[in-house]
């Protein structure tokens, strides 16, 4: 059975630490966190050793849901010890860097899979099969609306890469899963109306994105760190011959009705809730990829496109200029 | 054209003479009514005149919108003079009486239709031509709720002729209408839990009935005087093939979503405005019956079989006994 | 840590044993059936041992899934042995049979849990909660729908004790629940609609039920043997100052729209999917009962009175007259 | 009673002569069209004279529903002549000919309303007054989809000034509207994906748009000339405290479940149908506007400034960059 080790036991690592320790096709090796307090508090909780991160690299494979600054020396030591990875978002805030990391994976032959948990979500999964199987045609308009309940505390911000490859990196790595070509033009426009503390930090909070295709394609993204409702995660698909939307997930079917209206629950509140199967799912299909030997999708090249796309984005906010990216000569580099 | 005249000048005779003076097909002749003032306000209204009795009954049809107790007389009154009629439920609140009535009607060969208003309802009547059209196959249950915002006051309560006649007698019309298959078992089962005034009256204001016709299907209604988030009107059909239902509707789309949760409109607020587009596709049917001399619908002997079912439901309240009816024999005496 | 051995290795079992498996407040002692085979391979798949009834009844609780005609002895071989007891609904067919073995946990002083696994569905159990916390104030008007997607075996029918006895059951001890009141009239009507195997075998497959309360609430349930979209579970509660309501679940939140119109998701398939976590919360209930040694509910009386309101409902669907019940001198007995 | 001649007998001239003759605080004067064919049954429908052009413009008031090209001269016409004047969006395509025109309209002291009929939408309306409520606090993002049911014949699109001054002007108004703040720079993209002549038109057929208010608040645009399940028009505004949307409108509430799911009716088709009480309302607002001598709203500055909003819509489209605008000046000017 495949043994995995946990590097990170901070709130990520805490959900595939627990995950790994129930899934009947894996074993959890271990939990190493430069913080040792930490990594033994989520290891005791799974019934499983603390580990040095020598020794949690003696495991198959190695779930990297460290910061993001130790990813990519995470993933090369893994890279070269042999092991399977698979490595939270994003791989670095830097393209170069990540490319870097991802040519060392490519010369170790080994498996690197990428967190976008999001393609893993029930909801988002089946509309994904349904396009490919058709039922709206070609994809034509795509809008994507995804909003955080409550800004990040301004430590987080200021080191996070911003907006746009922080969180809507997500959404990115969302159009191009849907959108079955590559972007090749970005176009943006930011605010900072939610805190002023983000603005201070040189980033936005509200911002909004067009994707295009080479095919003419158009995809239209649209964050904002304050959702008072809940966690707000959406897509629609808008077609040749209809329409395909997945909507948010409330806690329970409950309805009140007076004389305000009819009332149903706020949507699901944050991240560790809505997306709990695609946590899971995302997890089987690392093991699924491993077992078998067959490439792990989403891949570091996935990472990268994600990120490559988030820069433009970053970029075009900043300028007011559309953009233009070359993802599809990434592979050939 | 068809000329109308329009006999009780109060809440329902309002909607229905301003909708004849609308419709393009008919003209309103006038109003009459025993209160001459409240005739003269309408008919000025209108731009019509306000007319004697006597002058009522000289225009091509009559629409009978007077009290309960006035009905019967009226419509013999209009058949002796050989007019079409078109009479608000009910028709009478003693089933003999309007049996009489009924002969009378039949004697003159003239037109009558009751005002069983929601059958014309554009959303129950899509219901009804879509399990007409076999969507569900074979019906089985039928659900009916209705619900009325706050209960009558004491004075109506009191000549009302009680729950089942008054309120649940369009119920059972529609019972009849969507199970077409003649009901033959009645049972009740009702509360006083609204207001006390009514149980003092002798009257229930939170009632419950099921419905066994032959073929054994079987239909579940439920009223109550009170609901706080409007008026209250649902049909829900089960079938061999599936299930089709109609629901409330609301004035607007506009969805509000805080961290209370999602909120809808409350539904319309009674009848005038729930049943506004009914009111007007009856009174098309009416006269596209006359003008076409084909056989209105709901006539009296829908008006008759809907009392002899609010008469069992009203003796199996209060005896706790399930009550057999025999409606199929009612055309044939 | 609570040892807990399951007795039945079928369908139910299979649920209880897994789920006991992955609990982390108690350990699954293992499995016993009369069927050595079966009870081998649940107890593999939960890497526990096959066990022989008396061991069995060496764990610290029983929880007993097997066929109904064995219930009875189970739960007084348990509570002969001083176990805590969970036992699936329903506890016998017969009343009588069904107060002697609760005599028998009584003058144990075991707990006994009965499996009216919907009231810790998370919708019916808020709505539960709501109704308690005043949010509609008083109840007045319950409606409960509950379809299965398609009939049971014949051979299962035979000896089911019929629908109201096997499937309207846990609807009438739902009504009870949120009634918060005793039934004392039941009133009942039931058809064979959906297959000619069912009448055959003297039993009903559709079914309503109108049940009133000394206080004069009412509530009305609806049960078919088929609903062709799935799984169909609603409640609604109507009272003084709203209603609230709890509607059906579905797999995902996609939705298509096309010329067609809108399609969403048909319903969960059944108990298994619907009552997944349910399931889960009942077992919680169960050991913390145990462990904090309070009584557990619904316990032995809850099905009891199930059962005599499930025997009122067959009497009532066969004479066409209300049933009298007296719910609350059955503690008394 | 205001007299009010309608100009130009074609679908929207239609909608508006039947509505002034229906209204009870105007009268319709006539219908004139340079095709008099046209405008005698028009005005037979309507049961008042055909008239001239000439006499048109004798009535208090002139609706001006021609072709487009026309809008500027009969608008200067008529104000030469002092009449209050309804017109049509757009006033024209070339802003410079709408400015002189607005001049001249200015000059001669008469009121002019634009034909900005979404303001008026029972839903878009109810929306914005409870926006200007404050109920989700200050506006951030905002999001228009405004999609047809199928794109206009070829001869159509010719003339039509492409799609941004066509059909996205209403988005354009709508988003000034309810953003309550003059948007500063505008972002397109845009494709043809539908139909291939629009693309040998020079036009697109798939376009989206964000506009960026000084205060930073952002709005996305979604336009496509194509949607199968009827006329798509949505607005959804997220504010700081929460989020109001208005959805689509459907004919009825049925909804039929089977195996395949739960069906609702497709939206209403197109602008006709989804519009009827906006088209209504907006006349009693410009009757009121002109009997109350009050200014009439959307007026022709807004149209001015929607169109501005749209040249530069176009011009961002074609050259990729973000192109500012500076309404707040447009009436100074």
């Amino acid at each position: 059975m495949l043994s995995i080790a946990v590097i990170g036991a901070g709130r990520i690592g805490n959900i595939h630490a627990r995950n790994i320790a129930a899934h009947a096709g894996a074993r959890l090796a271990g939990v190493a966190d430069v913080d040792m307090g930490a990594a033994e508090r989520l290891a005791a909780a799974c019934d499983v050793p603390a580990l040095s991160l020598e020794a949690a690299f003696a495991a198959d494979a190695v779930l990297i849901g460290s910061p993001t600054p130790t990813h990519v020396d995470f993933i090369e030591r893994a890279a070269a010890a042999g092991r399977a990875i698979f490595c939270e978002k994003p791989i670095d805030l830097a393209a170069p860097r990540v490319r870097a990391c991802l040519d060392a994976v490519k010369r170790a032959g080994v498996v690197l899979m990428v967190g976008f948990n999001r393609r893993f979500d029930p909801h988002f999964a089946t509309l994904k099969r349904r396009l490919d199987g058709g039922e709206i045609g070609a994809l034509e308009l795509l809008t994507i609306i995804s909003r955080d309940p409550s800004p990040p505390p301004p430590s987080y911000v200021v080191t996070s890469g911003g907006l746009f490859r922080d969180m809507m990196i997500h959404d990115l790595d969302m159009a191009r899963f849907l959108l079955d070509e590559e972007p090749v033009e970005v176009q943006a426009a930011a605010s900072c109306l939610v805190d002023q503390f983000i603005a201070a930090a040189g980033d936005v909070d509200t911002a909004v994105v067009t994707l295009r295709t080479a095919g003419g394609k158009l995809c239209q993204i649209s964050n904002s760190r304050r959702a008072t409702y809940g966690y707000d995660q959406r897509i629609e698909a808008h077609g040749a011959k209809g329409l395909l939307r997945a909507g948010n997930v409330t806690p329970t079917t409950v309805e009140l009705a007076t004389g305000a209206g009819f009332v149903t629950d706020p949507v699901l509140p944050f991240f560790l809730e809505r997306y709990a199967a695609a946590y899971r799912a995302e997890l089987d299909a690392f093991i699924t990829a491993v077992e078998s030997r067959k490439p792990a999708k989403p891949d570091g090249e996935d990472g990268l496109k994600a990120l490559l796309l988030a820069d433009a984005a970053t970029e075009s906010a900043a300028s007011g200029r559309a953009v233009t990216v070359a993802l599809d000569s990434v592979a050939k580099e």
